[in-house]
């Protein structure tokens, strides 16, 4: 069987998100080569927007050819050597798989674990790095598998006073909020093009400043990923020009496009989308009872991590939510599985339509599910929320 | 500045080809969830064509997000662990790079190293396991630099009374001539999307047989690549389909409407299209005095590697072909850097008219070289040899 041609998802997961047709249409564009100067052309245009979206004047700026997995991946195994220390800092899946990605490149590996939802403390970072010194730090911004939003700014100050790098998860939130590489003096930084990019899956940005890129250039050893190993990367991406591996060129023309459209639309004018939205939604969940599991004041305006109401099935809700609606949301991940849905609103997907789509839809599968609230209660907060919302 | 939406080349370098608009109208398609009903079936579908188009019955067959180098690390990681005898065959760029990133995972690597454009004799392979036996031997069936077709059969026996694995390069033969896995007794092979199944570049086939995966079940030490790590990544080609990454959704599409492509026009059909376009374009190119450099007996089809004849300048004429005709051919690599020219003819770029194309294109380029030569010779010859290729 094939898939229907017609087939349309509402994409409010945690990944991917919505894809604009005019990125579609940018990804269907014939194929060039990659040495071609048309193609190193849309290589440098992807380089200055990823420096815009990113916030930083970092010269070795560039997109990855892989998933944000492998964007983490390269951040890792760059900056850090056999024997190396690292402090990996967990509070959900990603800050999981980072310390495994830093374990298996033979990193001296600690970890900082705090209860999922919740978000870290300067002070627990200084402590652990008085304790034990690190090369490099690495946290997550956007924890996707718990919706918690880490502040970045003062952990900056602390691990750059301890003399390390530090490395930050911005998968989930580059391009949907607040993400300032040089202004937080984040060393090194990865996300993925699918989730507030709105681009398909498929490709990485990374940026590295001077600290970072120095610790790549004096390494000892080669990195361990000849796919992954920027010291040959950055010949490609710069300059010189000298083939490394064939680039996804496709997928880099749809990246150049979703990134031509956050210039559009602006940076604070796209954090200020999500965080509306976000907030349109959380007022129609609260008033059916539904609750965020991310600490307090913490919680990520492009996922939205909620409990399944009791009474509720996790994954006939999200069945139906399918079948019906065509509406894609998460599960929960590790200890979240079957207590949390992921609801995301993230790039072309965060649209006040969504938010109102969803919160009908829901509850009709809560309805379905014998749960008793006064109908139309969740539609009514969301549209008291927006109106409050135009008007301030 | 942007690309122009218009460009469009004729890509008859060594990869990526020229892709069908059937194809990139999948790659168009809306994008959907990576744990989604209708995806999981996509990604079945796409092993069982890969099956087919890799000559299989492996179960562990399936499409690496990556293009065809992290094809060859996926197979080199997961295979070997530190400290693992690995043996090398270098005849050109892919052989170098494979005992590299062999290198990189802690693998004792020897190498056995010829002239380039010279494909390995069985008994050079013998003596070199009698030398030192081997966990895993790599070779490289098309060797993409060179232009040489490696026989792997009787290969294959020797290495097997070895007690190796042999791992084949198969990343411009697959789907442009015969890969018989099974036949052959490969144990683990990797390609390329952006070859002879005229796909975009971002994904790497691979596959593995029951020796390769026993292999890899037995390992003692995690695989060095998260990002790579089939003992995961069958979790979510499998029937557990559990999350591992996000797959690159719309690239996926795009493999399962190239491989469809392939089946509907056939195996043998394929192969013999490209031999055939080969056998004209050699004429053409010989009756202008252009020779190939790949060992006699043993030039691919899909990739013609040929010396720059004297009194041409390499990179005018390439730029000349570019600029004038839209025609993208490779330069060479290595010791062959302004040597030897690339020219494919791979999957959808393999016709007839771009054959013909290419002659006359070539022909004006080397005339305003100041090279001398019967105008219209290659023309003439190619026509020829077209006509005998319909008449037998």
């Amino acid at each position: 069987m094939s898939m229907p041609k017609t087939l349309k998802r509402v994409l409010m997961g945690p990944g991917p998100s919505d894809v604009d047709p005019r990125v579609l249409e940018a990804l269907a564009r014939p194929t060039i080569g990659h040495l071609d100067p048309e193609f190193l052309n849309i290589l440098n245009e992807i380089r200055s927007l990823l420096k815009y979206t990113f916030q930083t004047k970092n010269e070795m700026t560039l997109a990855m050819s892989g998933t944000g997995s492998a964007g983490m991946e390269t951040c890792v195994v760059n900056l850090v050597e056999p024997g190396d220390p690292m402090l990996v800092c967990i509070n959900g899946v990603f800050g999981m798989r980072m310390a495994d990605v830093a374990q298996r490149c033979g990193a001296d590996v600690s970890t900082l674990e705090i209860d999922w939802g919740k978000v870290f403390e300067p002070d627990q970072i200084k402590l652990a790095l008085q304790k034990k010194s690190a090369k490099v730090v690495g946290i997550v911004h956007a924890e996707t598998s718990t919706g918690a939003c880490q502040p970045i700014e003062e952990i900056s100050r602390i691990v750059h006073e301890h003399g390390a790098l530090l490395l930050v998860d911005t998968v989930t939130s580059l391009g949907g909020m607040n993400v300032d590489v040089d202004g937080w003096q984040i060393d090194a930084c990865y996300s993925g093009s699918q989730k507030c990019l709105s681009c398909p899956p498929g490709l990485a940005p990374v940026t590295f400043n001077d600290a970072a890129v120095k610790v790549i250039e004096n390494r000892k050893t080669k990195v361990q990923s000849w796919y992954l190993d920027l010291t040959m990367i950055r010949q490609y991406w710069g300059t010189e020009r000298l083939y490394h591996h064939t680039a996804p060129i496709n997928m880099n023309y749809a990246l150049l496009e979703a990134l031509k459209m956050v210039q559009e639309e602006g940076l604070e004018e796209r954090w200020a989308r999500h965080l509306a939205n976000h907030q349109i939604l959380r007022a129609g969940l609260s008033a059916i009872g539904i609750n965020y599991v991310a600490q307090p004041g913490h919680e990520l305006p492009m996922l939205n991590a909620v409990s399944v109401p009791r009474g509720a099935d996790d994954a006939i809700v999200r069945k139906q939510l399918l079948n019906e609606f065509g509406i894609e949301i998460g599960g929960g991940l590790g200890v979240f599985k079957g207590k949390v849905w992921r609801i995301g609103l993230m790039g072309s997907a965060s649209t006040r339509s969504n938010v109102m789509l969803f919160l009908a839809a829901l509850e009709k599968c809560l309805i379905d599910q014998g749960i008793e609230f006064e109908r139309g209660a969740s539609i009514a907060a969301a549209a008291g929320k927006a109106s409050q919302l135009v008007v301030s």
